[in-house]
């Protein structure tokens, strides 16, 4: 399985030129399901693979990782951050699911938040759900804008494209600074979200995760393709770029996410750290008392 | 394997009948290395059932797991956590090291930093070190205690009697609002702790793990055990246990800790959540609304 075709396939880093509507949510880069078998076997390595790369990552303690997950309900991104990432070290790991903001978090500009979870060196972080929601729910839902307490006389009609351009800029500054930024959009159908939600709603066991709301939400699906190509175009670039995951089948999303984090990591050239000159010759003194003890 | 035989052999709940000196590093509850590859097993099984019980833990959101981890230098404190721990989800686990505190940190009571990490509902916490250090390194050494500003009228003659008090205070007032809370002493003999700072002295893949300072505070190695003794013995209960686990051979560390917390988690009795009948009835109405889209 060469899974570095499917890296460059879904990966955007030329914003201008996306269209949503040419990405197929049941794409598998013509896998077909008789893969799976294959598919997971491939995960595991790959997971292991991680896991080895992580315990670089963490000792050299120079480099971070943010992995952004959007994604619509039942699109997976739960399931994806579980299967993709159980069997990390999770002391190198955290994972931050933003929910709707506190009155605090209100208080704030919309990064205060975000910002204060961003992974220390060596770290990877995972934002489940992130500060992109401002300018997807936020621009589904005015109301919700309503609530920010923004300063009326800001908020013009370039809202919009300043929010854009902070979060480049942001995002800009973060990989200025060591930290690799890589967004996922798991991109399901409307389809699909419908099977999902059935199934949500006719097997007992699944009932506790389904909320009223995201029933509500999808009346919105629409608007929410329309928000989420416009945050892609407007924000995939070289340095911080978008992944558009194919989510209509689990076991390929998990494929492309893992083969995505483990590439990245790969490129980071990790490596154990060596001591120098003077702490050698420090670590010889140590080691002659206490062979002597 | 009974593992639950581990789990009692070496908690603490009564402190006042506890001596260090009872406690074998080296023991293995008569467990031969030959056993190594069964415990490997064993320990792998371990994880999975751990994985399934976080995921109800997760789900039902009501419980939380603090685990702290105490030990010398060298003990396998950051081993254990990675061999224990990677295979869980990390969106539910969050590991916090706490290291000498900051400027910020030293402005607030001693407390403080570890306050803020507490695990939330549905979710582990470890504490790589923790507040314990505050009766162990502090006690070590009292120029640290000067550093701390505290008010120098409230260092009186009961400090560490108070310190305990509001330890335990702290503990039983987490564990009466859902936080189970066990407290792991990794014990390693001085001999085993020279031959691993020996190993990494003499690997040069493994110098970057060695400190100088380790081997300064070797030298207060039989002050450090009085310091942990005292703190067991004051701090150990049936609410917030310790566990002294033997920590010379890593396998029989790795096997000892897993059975505890997966016996801490069985004994929650975590379920998935169930939804009430008034849920039901919305439900129903929005799967019917589904169907007919």
């Amino acid at each position: 399985m060469k899974t570095s075709e499917l890296i460059k396939r879904y990966r955007i880093t030329d914003g201008s030129k996306f269209h949503l509507k040419q990405s197929d949510p049941g794409d598998t880069h013509g896998w077909k399901s008789e893969l799976k078998k294959e598919a997971s076997v491939h995960l595991e390595k790959s997971i292991k693979r991680l896991a080895e790369l992580q315990d670089k990552l963490y000792a050299q303690d120079q480099h971070a990782l943010l992995l952004i997950f959007q994604a619509m309900d039942a699109a997976g991104k739960d399931g994806t951050i579980k299967h993709v990432m159980s069997g990390i070290n999770p002391q190198g790991c955290q994972v931050y699911s933003f929910k709707s903001p506190s009155t605090e978090e209100l208080d704030h500009d919309y990064l205060w938040r975000s910002l204060k979870a961003l992974p220390q060196r060596g770290h990877i972080g995972i934002f489940n759900r992130s500060y992109y929601e401002e300018v997807l729910v936020v621009r589904v839902h005015p109301e919700v804008l309503a609530k920010q307490k923004v300063p009326k006389a800001l908020l013009g009609k370039k809202l919009w494209d300043q929010r854009f351009e902070d979060i480049n800029a942001i995002e800009t500054y973060l990989t200025r600074n060591g930290t690799t930024v890589l967004k996922f959009f798991l991109h399901v159908s409307k389809k699909e979200q419908k099977r999902r939600f059935l199934e949500r709603l006719n097997d007992p066991a699944k009932n506790w995760k389904f909320s009223t709301a995201d029933a509500e939400e999808r009346k919105h699906f629409d608007e929410y393709m329309d928000a989420y190509e416009d945050a892609i175009r407007r924000t995939a670039s070289q340095r911080a770029p978008w992944y558009v995951v194919p989510a209509d089948n689990k076991w390929f999303t998990r494929l492309v996410v893992s083969a995505v984090i483990t590439r990245a990591l790969e490129d980071m050239n990790l490596a154990y750290p060596t001591v120098d000159d003077k702490k050698r010759g420090e670590l010889k003194t140590v080691k002659r008392a206490l062979e002597n003890e």
